[in-house]
């Protein structure tokens, strides 16, 4: 009788073939995964050197525990191994044939003491149906099951062999008893499932559609909640209590970065060793960048707004810099454009600002001839979104990253495609290290007018951080916060309306 | 001109020694940490065979990434490594150099873009005073460091090695360059250590008590809030939200644990296999298992109550059984006693109350021999309680454990001792493969009334978890919820009190 999926428990043999926490969160179908692995088999099929007999093999993610102890830290699954499947437990494999499109989940073997731990130990149809997948079996049968898929040939393992272009790190190799009977292609899968994962279909944006609006929505009560006195920890707790009682996200994409004053400057604040315990000033700027997953699929939205819910002259000049930049990289980015020339178009945008406020002197075009915009934005423009914050596929074989300050940083040097989605989040920070370096520079330093940018040391820095998806035609923005000053004024001047009880 | 160790990056040559995230929240002295290794440097000089240039040296937790991502998730320091120092950053060493007492950080040299992405680089000063060490140096520093130590000798490196009695897995080898340079003791350290973490100081308990009171406080507000039709995992919201807003919790020792219904029956349930996602409904019982951690001490506390506020008769009658066992461990521990002792007694008030009730018949002497109690509470009593949840040094070499259902998942085996502190746990369950058993067993089933049994199957189960001190003459109980029928009844009744806005 009742419609979530978690709660059939009771009555496992028909589970729905859905993810939702409860019935006011979205409902996420398995055909989301059905159709992301028919898309894979697909871009396979298209590969010259594919095997006749290949089958994608996949190993989800393992339950870990902390150091020696018996903590377990909670399960995220493995991220590729989500986008085939979407199943929220540890210790799965799967394989697909590509030929057919025929799907196998193989789930661990349970010991009996499993269900008085941890739950009734589900059965292998309950996991065909909840996973809408052709066959499940254990795990230590793999081997005989993959052996016996055709009975004229033994199938050859695709299995992933990459690096993280973010990371650097390699993906985890594939192991399973007798894994050697077969032989093993690992040039093919994580190129292809790289660019699948890069275009998002209409399901996944719907999932990242919504982790930006239960996001947003607690990005307004942060607003209007937060103010002098208060520890930055503090509106990181309303941020989560937020997005998870009212919108079913137990996890943070990330670490909440919760910067008042000049730790606003600091790009990924708010990590373990600076843990957003800062008391929160009159005066200071306040960015929060903080973003709620659904189902493992991410949102990261930053806001920048004064403390005390009023800009200062100061804080509005250098608000309306960021403003503007974000607004013309969205109102530039569609199909066919690079995505290094977007962060270049936002540097444009800083130093004439930056200018025009008397921050700068001399000529723009040789300013960004000598990537003086790195000094105030040290990081990149923005990168993909997905099932990590970080989404991958931003440097595919061939595509190279420019060494220059800022552009360095950049995870995507792509032209953007329709079906992508993308963070756009320029921002200017005064960060003393950086214009120390610069106004030692010899190129960099003439540019500078120096009085001007010390009045703004310790002022720490902006971000407007929005996500979007790229259209036929332009852009699909999912995030929904104030962003002009009078929007973000009037916002903070609410009352909170968190209801603590329902 | 603040008082927060946290807010000092402006001000890095004067850090307050002691971790604290706001004005409101308990302030830990460094002394604690300094405390620590001073009992360990006495424990180890009692060592018989301890090498004359002994030097213990320690590994802190490495920062990690997630599979192949640049996903950092949350650094949560090693245990070990936090009760010798009290670190809060990731990829430290330490040593003590045991003859005196001295002791030495090694922090790693980070490049100059961490100080853009992560905040201001410290220096080894900062962390002097900070952590109160007598000498701050850098990790490719270490063996210099101490090879310098005497002049006379090479230090002998005292290093962990041995098996966590809850997990089974070994502590993780030390490793730093030049290593080879010294004589690797891999023999007395351990066990040493160990040791000083069963007995708690009173600096530590006080950590503990301060866990304690934040996760009680928000208990109290989780039974004003819940009702019939709210989601399990709102409360593991609200419950989070309140040790993180008002006690600067901003982790839980443990996943959230908020079964209802037959969910309150499965002992670990609420992991990410099985999230805390059934609605709540009139009449069932709520099994909430919830502790926030603080500077990583923990807190472990599980409250039971009706969902409605009310106690129904079965509910009350099941309660009252279990409420008796943990009075009456309550009461008889003190130093001297047999904790194995204590979780047979509490088998033994299930045993007499289930008999008084009709649920068995027969004579409990004869049940307890049989170890009828496993099938109604397959859990052990209770286990230490410190840095890690399941604390260490619950078997110590020559202590067995015990095979029996129930004693065989305990998790000490120990006498009790002043300073120890553990939890008191008893719970009675209606586990529907567990009771089958019983009734198939041809001893076990003759103690069994097997229609009054089967009138509480889907009823879920109980417990009631408080944290206590073993003090010379008895305990100290640090949780503060309410007990009894009437006073949980009473706090249900109460108006919602936590304020969204200070
Ligand atoms: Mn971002
Ligand atoms: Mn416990």
């Amino acid at each position: 009788s009742s419609p979530f999926p978690f709660s059939l428990s009771l009555t496992m043999s028909a589970p729905s073939p859905c993810f939702q926490m409860s019935e006011k969160t979205l409902c996420v179908s398995q055909s989301l995964f059905t159709n992301n692995r028919t898309r894979l088999c697909e871009a396979l099929r298209a590969v010259e050197e594919l095997p006749a007999t290949a089958v994608v093999c996949l190993q989800g993610g393992k339950s870990l525990l902390r150091d020696d102890t018996d903590h377990e830290p909670m399960f995220r699954q493995e991220s590729y191994f989500h986008w085939a499947y979407g199943v929220i437990e540890p210790d799965f494999f799967g394989a697909i044939e590509v030929k057919t499109g025929k799907s196998f989940l193989f789930i661990p073997r349970l010991p009996e003491s499993y269900a008085v731990v941890m739950g009734a130990i589900k059965p292998c149809e309950y996991f065909q149906k909840r996973y809408q997948v052709d066959v499940v079996a254990y795990t230590d049968e793999i081997a005989t099951v993959l052996k016996s898929i055709n009975s004229d040939a033994l199938p050859e393992l695709l299995v992933m062999n990459g690096i993280n272009t973010d990371s650097g790190s390699k993906t985890a190799e594939v192991t399973f008893e007798n894994i050697e009977w077969f032989k093993v292609n690992q040039s093919i899968l994580f190129k292809a499932i790289v660019e699948c994962r890069v275009i998002k279909t209409p399901e996944e944006i719907e999932v990242i559609r919504y982790a930006n609006k239960i996001s947003s929505e607690a990005h307004k009560e942060v607003m209007r909640q937060v103010r002098p006195g208060l520890m930055e920890y503090q509106l990181e707790s309303i941020f989560k209590h937020h997005t998870y009682y009212h919108g079913g996200a137990r996890n943070v994409s990330y670490t909440c970065i919760c910067g008042s004053g000049h730790n606003a400057s600091v790009l990924h604040y708010g990590h373990a060793g600076e843990p957003n315990a800062k008391q929160i000033k009159d005066g200071d700027v306040c960015l929060f960048d903080m973003g709620a997953e659904y189902h493992c699929y991410a949102s990261d939205i930053t806001c920048s707004f004064p403390a005390n819910g009023k800009f200062s002259d100061k804080q509005k000049l250098i608000y309306n810099m960021v403003l503007k930049s974000n607004r013309a990289v969205l109102a530039a980015s569609k199909p066919g454009v690079s995505w290094p020339e977007m962060h270049r178009l936002a540097d444009r945008v800083h130093l004439e600002e930056l200018k025009n406020a008397g921050f700068l002197q001399g000529d723009v075009d040789e300013m960004m001839a000598n990537y003086l915009g790195g000094t105030f934005m040290p990081h990149g423009l923005g990168h993909f979104l997905g099932i990590d914050t970080h989404d991958v596929g931003g440097y595919p074989e061939g595509t190279q990253r420019e060494p220059h300050p800022g552009l360095k940083s950049l995870r995507c040097g792509r032209n953007l495609a329709a079906g992508m989605v993308v963070t756009i989040e320029p921002g200017i920070y005064f960060i003393n290290h950086l214009l120390d370096h610069a106004l030692k520079d010899p190129v960099l330093s003439k540019f500078l007018v120096a009085d001007k940018i010390n009045e703004f040391r310790g002022f720490g820095g902006i971000r407007i951080e929005d996500d979007v998806v790229i259209t036929e035609t332009g852009t699909d923005l999912l995030t929904d916060v104030p962003r002009t000053v009078e929007e973000i004024e009037a916002t903070m001047a609410e009352e909170p309306t968190m209801p603590i009880v329902e």
